[in-house]
């Protein structure tokens, strides 16, 4: 009777191989170094050729795998045969000698190798991939973005990305947030202004969620404190460096808070959380990348939007801070405050979403905040109204009809706290970090007016 | 010059309130057991009304927070006045003394309180939040959700879901997985087979994703192992009690793998994680529900289908497992193996998708697997093809054009490992668990043929 066993340790995760037994238990590049001062070992690495340097009777192959690249010297000539063969990206299993030299990475070199390919030889890439810096258009990186993103500086972009996410969840987790799962099929289309997607739904229309308000707001009425990450959909109908149809929203909502204060100081831990995952888990990527990796204060600078609009040097009537304004307020973060964040808060009410919280001493100002980093909007957030008849009479006040938010409005009749939230694009804090021109460079598959594939 | 300071600790969310400054720091019903020894202490609680018992010149006042719930006793008049005016979850602050008295949840109650409503008085539930076991049908369960979910089995059922989507998460990030977050709108229908949903993307035809299958293997490519949890969708035209037309699924697919037994090894692995994490975080709602924990065996059993058709006493020719078979085949488990886990390889190749490796020493079978949790199918999964001429047999053979593959096909043309992976849906998962007759009951905001709100 076989049975299927735990699997190995990270590092050999297919050893014993339970179909090829005579193979040796895989070793990841990043392992080599430990051999160092080893005797020679026989060692199996599998991965990518990243890159073959052909001399006289003599090659240098360079395998890339999860964990990094080892260099593989090749001298016999049957094997020197098939290296010219074999195109970089093909996939090969590697059986050979550890030998330590100083100058491959990690300190160890595999000699006098076998080499096994997994495929047929691979098609050109339409990027060089072992190039430290490819020199591709924004074009040629996404038609094929299943191969330009193998590149290391891609994959460590994402990496910060996959970091990021975790660090978001783990804050939350530890504040006794739940996670919930919203659904991207929604009756309505009504929720936040944004253009949105239609589906035929068995017959009947349906559209995409623009972003999960309304089902995170009632998730406070179940969990008081609920988290998010999963798609948002917005028909954007232009083309734009920092607009995308679908990106990853991170989503918060929290009930019993005094106000959107409460909220703020969550999204500064979320923060801190986040930056501290990536220093923790994607160190090599923040290297490899020179990623100016933020300090969040442990108290974010705040101001009114009145002043935000003084110090940017916009009249006082603004109804919004235009990119201008932010880039200014940045600076005077910076220079002020030695912060890369500023909270700007009481948005005037009428500029805000209907289920804003009006600002209680003067209710042309909101209980709202967006929050700049490095002089770009990142995160929109604030409190919400929490009592059914303010819905009424702000949906009212708007000229809008209830009926199409029947199911959200029935929430606030059942006794719902005071709470706000906030959310945060994956893709537009990815693209700040590593101070990208265009979202697009940091999404894996972007979805945009023009683009629906890969 | 204000700012925003971290968040006060998780048993004191909002304190010191930044807008209320007069406001006590709230206490969490589930930090009152500390005053148990305590010398009466004025406290501050914040919740829903879960509950009054209204005696003569007295009354019970429960409160329900995301802890757990507090026991409020009442005999001011005014205040007596005031509970019998705010109905069932009405959300109040109470502020009074502690008392320790062993009949009340935590051995401490609230005595002399003062009550402040948050809103008015809460329309009538839809069912009684109080009772232990509400009596409620489906429909008025689902119509109502954001109200029933608040009731505490409902609540302890998705407490299990978020444990498991944690356990799914860090056992694959220990093992060097990266999270993935892939696109939702494709532009190809041709994925699993299964029924789409249609969506006018700028006036171009696009499809909701049926699963992230062809954009997971991509990320082998980049990334060599790789996981996803987020929304897939199936236009599934019937209406079943195991079918819902938007999931949460719980995907892996990683490379270099010796066969599919390796990802079989990784499933044992995260579903172990899953289970650990139920117990580590959820003890209480495993109690209240009374929830049957599985125990994930060190090592699962596997049968081949030709033996599982066998076993469940099948003629040799039957191409798939009938429910009854798999039921059969999960007691055969129990009984042999004392496992609530089986699983079965080597479907017949023709039974399973374009995509599937066929079993090296006989291509009537298949490298593929599905894993029978206590008799009914919970995952599918196995080895894929890796070489690019392979897919284009496959489909060939299939008789379907290349076209509509494209992208996806492209991606075989530049170096790809041996490979495979599994996906797990989330809410079949926990309906299993539950022992749910309907997989409607564990999911927050169900979408099928009839339902596309709340």
């Amino acid at each position: 009777m076989p049975t299927i066993p735990a699997s190995a340790q990270a590092s050999s995760p297919s050893a014993p191989p339970s179909a090829a037994s005579a193979l040796l238990p895989r070793t990841l590049a990043s392992d080599l170094s430990s051999y160092v001062d080893a005797p020679p070992t026989r060692v199996r690495l599998s991965g990518w050729i990243h890159r073959r340097r052909r001399l006289s009777g003599l090659a240098f192959v360079v395998i890339r795998d999860r964990s990094g690249t080892a260099q593989v010297v090749v001298k016999d000539p049957a094997v020197l045969a098939q290296v010219d063969a074999l195109t970089e990206e093909t996939t090969v299993d590697v059986v050979g000698m550890t030998s330590s030299n100083p100058q491959a990475p990690g300190g160890v070199e595999i000699i006098d190798p076998a080499l096994s390919a997994l495929t047929a030889a691979a098609a050109t890439s339409p990027i060089e991939l072992w190039r430290p810096n490819h020199q591709a258009g924004l074009k040629t990186m996404l038609d094929h973005a299943p191969v330009t993103w193998r590149h290391p500086r891609q994959q460590a972009t994402w990496q910060l990305a996959a970091a990021s996410m975790h660090g978001f969840r783990r804050t939350l987790e530890s504040q006794s947030f739940t996670e919930i799962q919203t659904p991207k099929l929604v009756e309505s289309a009504t929720e936040s202004g944004s253009n949105v997607f239609g589906v035929d739904y068995f017959g009947q229309r349906a559209y995409l969620a623009q972003s999960p308000q309304f089902y995170k707001q009632m998730g406070v009425g179940i969990f008081e404190r609920v988290f998010e990450v999963g798609p948002v959909f917005r028909a954007e109908p232009h083309d734009t460096v920092r607009h995308l149809a679908e990106y990853v929203s991170l989503d918060v909502e929290m009930g019993f808070i005094a106000d959107h204060r409460d909220v703020a100081a969550t999204l500064r831990d979320v923060l801190a959380g986040m930056v501290e995952s990536i220093h923790e888990r994607t160190s090599s990527a923040v290297e490899l990348l020179g990623v100016d990796v933020p300090t969040v204060p442990a108290e974010l600078p705040v101001i009114h939007f009145r002043e935000a609009l003084e110090i940017a040097g916009a009249p006082s009537d603004e109804p919004d801070l235009a990119p201008a304004h932010e880039r200014a307020l940045g600076a005077w973060a910076r220079e002020q405050h030695g912060s890369d964040f500023l909270l700007v808060e009481g948005y005037p009410l009428a500029k805000r979403a209907f289920y804003t919280h009006p600002q209680p001493d003067d209710p042309r100002w909101s209980n709202s905040f967006d929050l700049l980093f490095r002089g770009l909007e990142l995160v929109t957030g604030g409190q919400r109204l929490h009592r059914y008849d303010d819905y009424v009479a702000a949906l009212t006040q708007r000229g809008e009809a209830l009926a199409p938010y029947e199911s959200y409005l029935q929430t606030f009749r059942h006794g719902m706290p005071p709470h706000g939230g906030f959310a945060i694009g994956l893709e537009r804090w990815t693209a700040r970090l590593v101070a990208a021109e265009n979202i697009r460079e940091v999404t894996l598959f972007p979805r945009d007016l023009h683009r629906l594939a890969p």
